[in-house]
């Protein structure tokens, strides 16, 4: 299959390095291709750790060895495979994984669930141990290398590398984060389907950390979706080593603990939002705005039911201010609506108003929007104060090629 | 757009008279096109109605006055408009629908509320009350017609005519049923999204055809998916002329009960499954068994979990056994499962069992099936007694090109 570059990608930021965190990747050979496939990122002692994970019934091995270790908020290591999700996998799954957090382990002279393992690829089949082994001892001996190395090697059917920066003043320290981000299907809300990772020199105590990063979850990775399907293996870790001077917060009352969440939740936005870039097939970034609905959760989910209809999606896709197929999708949403009150807009031109269509509406700046590859809808309720900003890509012919003509 | 023949269409059935209904088409021109779009059915006096609905919150004027209607259990007649759906046009909307009512009521000496509208089509316009007059008062002066008139009038993109029959035994006397139907895209569970009529000759009260309907619909219409999407019209009506000579039938206790409940279900499971064969860009029809669920609504929503998932759909499409899709979609469904007693097979062979691959399975057969148009899906769970059946199709480009390209 050949990965053309999404036509929505975003070139690959400058990031600092964050002192107590090093990276360095190998070649695992998970898959038969030239490529590394195995990162290893080794955290300095005493670096605080906090992790939300898919909601499946399904989950991987990674993902419940994950929850586990990340009640106990301490973190020395992560390592990411690539090519093999190591999902539905049985007892040969979970071995794999515990072999690679002792061998790392030994290595580090820390506790095995001090290291944190995720896996992506293909499911069903157990991640081999001995390549897991050969590539755990050659990455220990490797150089250290950068961020894009990581971001590369942590990628699957990616077409483009995904990671983004950005600062806080903690009392006065500059604390800087960094996050890398893979996924590109399989993407849905109740957690961003795919593999996150945070990096921080902030010192804070893992559970404000992981206070903040479900808070900064619920508004950027679980309202995002490219089409509904959930993976059995998303994750997102933060880390933070406490490198950066400041007065450890463990508090949301400290000082500086709301700038750090907020740069936090920016932080997770852009990474949230890159990924909806990377959506298969995907030709326009789409951001539903709902404002008005009966709660914030309410809004999400009406968000989120636009988001996923196939005929909302379609229609972007083919350039049509099709406001009905947002009734539509706001009607089945299952939430609190009333079709009276309703009202929608494209790209800022309202094109039905309090459930009737705005008759004789400039359609000119609304194709001249629908044409670009940036596309706003905004559906007011009426009934309430909630809101909610959902972002997704369009349904094109490429999901199709990529999803369905893969063996061909 | 042309709109070609479905590939997965069934012939048009022989289909008897129902004594008590008499079929009207006419031609209002609700669109520029050279076709009958209103269908006028008359039904004897004393006929009971029974009627499922749409979910949506944002229904049409049609919707919620069938809703009212229903509950006094009588009809005369029914008057579907095809080709513009009447939906989000506030009080405009509805004043079309009861001038319709009245209009048919004063011919016919009988109750506005015994006259039920239905509406497909665009959503957002209302529904011309000129066309409208002047359509009804041609059709209250056309001869006859028959069934096949009747399917080819109330559809719009449907590439091919629905209806099926059945019959009952109900003591001595042999009660006739026929359905119609039409729908082809934003089909969905929580109520066939599409507009169904049933009609029997059959004498049942209307709390127990209502009974019957609502029990028939959560195993037919409710167990279809064609793109998670629902409409803010679908209706499903039953119509009982009485006019057989059976004893009427008022309780699940009686006689003959069990058996015309049973042919009723029949009856809306065939056409429920050919609304998904005319499923939009349809190439395969798909049939997920979900046995060993908590509760068959889990089964239900596990199966459709399955069945609206854009993965499992377009692997499908390529023809290929993905069963690690298909256990991401019952992860991803929210209801109880256990990922390692989770089975999995295609056209009768296991490829997953007790979560974990089958290694060595034959896969020339499952091969063989996925090739073919009928595709069989079978989830074991093996945690509990529930279970369902979902029927939904394929995910293709043809999907794509009717709803993202009918503008180009």
């Amino acid at each position: 299959m050949d990965l053309t570059r999404s036509p929505l990608a975003l070139p690959f930021p400058e990031l600092p390095e964050i002192e107590g965190v090093t990276v360095r990747v190998a070649r695992a050979q998970y898959k038969d291709w030239d490529r590394a496939d195995l990162t290893f990122i080794e955290l300095a002692e005493g670096t605080s750790v906090a992790g939300v994970f898919t909601k499946s019934a399904c989950a991987s091995s990674e993902v419940e060895l994950g929850r586990e270790q990340r009640e106990r908020g301490k973190a020395r290591a992560l390592v990411v495979n690539a090519g093999n999700a190591n999902a539905f996998t049985g007892y040969r799954g979970r071995e794999a994984v515990e072999q690679i957090a002792k061998q790392v382990s030994d290595h580090l002279g820390c506790e095995p669930g001090e290291v944190f393992v995720s896996s992506t690829g293909v499911i069903g089949v157990p991640l081999p141990q001995d390549k897991a082994r050969r590539g755990i001892a050659a990455v220990l001996d490797s150089a250290p290398v950068g961020w894009r190395e990581a971001t590369d090697a942590i990628a699957t059917t990616d077409t483009f590398p995904k990671a983004a920066r950005t600062s806080a003043m903690i009392g006065d320290a500059r604390v800087e984060l960094v996050g890398v981000v893979k996924g590109s299907g399989m993407i849905a809300p109740d957690m961003a389907t795919m593999l996150g990772y945070v990096f921080t020199d902030a010192a804070i105590s893992p559970a404000l950390l992981q206070e903040m990063l479900e808070r900064a979850n619920e508004q950027t990775f679980s309202c995002i979706t490219v089409d509904g399907d959930t993976s059995t293996s998303d994750t997102v870790l933060a880390f933070a080593t406490g490198k950066a001077a400041n007065p450890t917060i463990t508090s949301q009352d400290d000082a500086g603990a709301d700038a750090f969440a907020a740069a936090l939740t920016d932080l997770c936005r852009k990474l949230a939002q890159l990924v909806v870039r990377d959506g298969e097939g995907a030709q326009k970034f789409i951001t539903i705005d709902v404002v008005g609905a009966a709660s914030d959760e309410s809004a999400r989910r009406i968000g989120l039911a636009i988001g996923n209809s196939p005929l909302v999606k379609t229609a972007i896709a083919g350039g049509d201010a099709n406001w009905g197929r947002v009734v539509m999708a706001v009607g089945k949403a299952g939430e609190p609506a009333d079709r009276d009150r309703l009202s929608i807009a494209f790209g800022g031109v309202w094109t039905a108003r309090d459930g009737q269509p705005v008759e004789d509406y400039d359609e000119r700046p609304v194709a001249e929007h629908l044409s670009g590859d940036a596309i706003d809808i905004r559906v007011e309720l009426g009934i309430g104060q909630g809101h909610a900003t959902v972002w997704t890509c369009d349904l094109t012919h490429g999901y199709i090629a990529i999803n369905a003509d893969y063996r061909s």
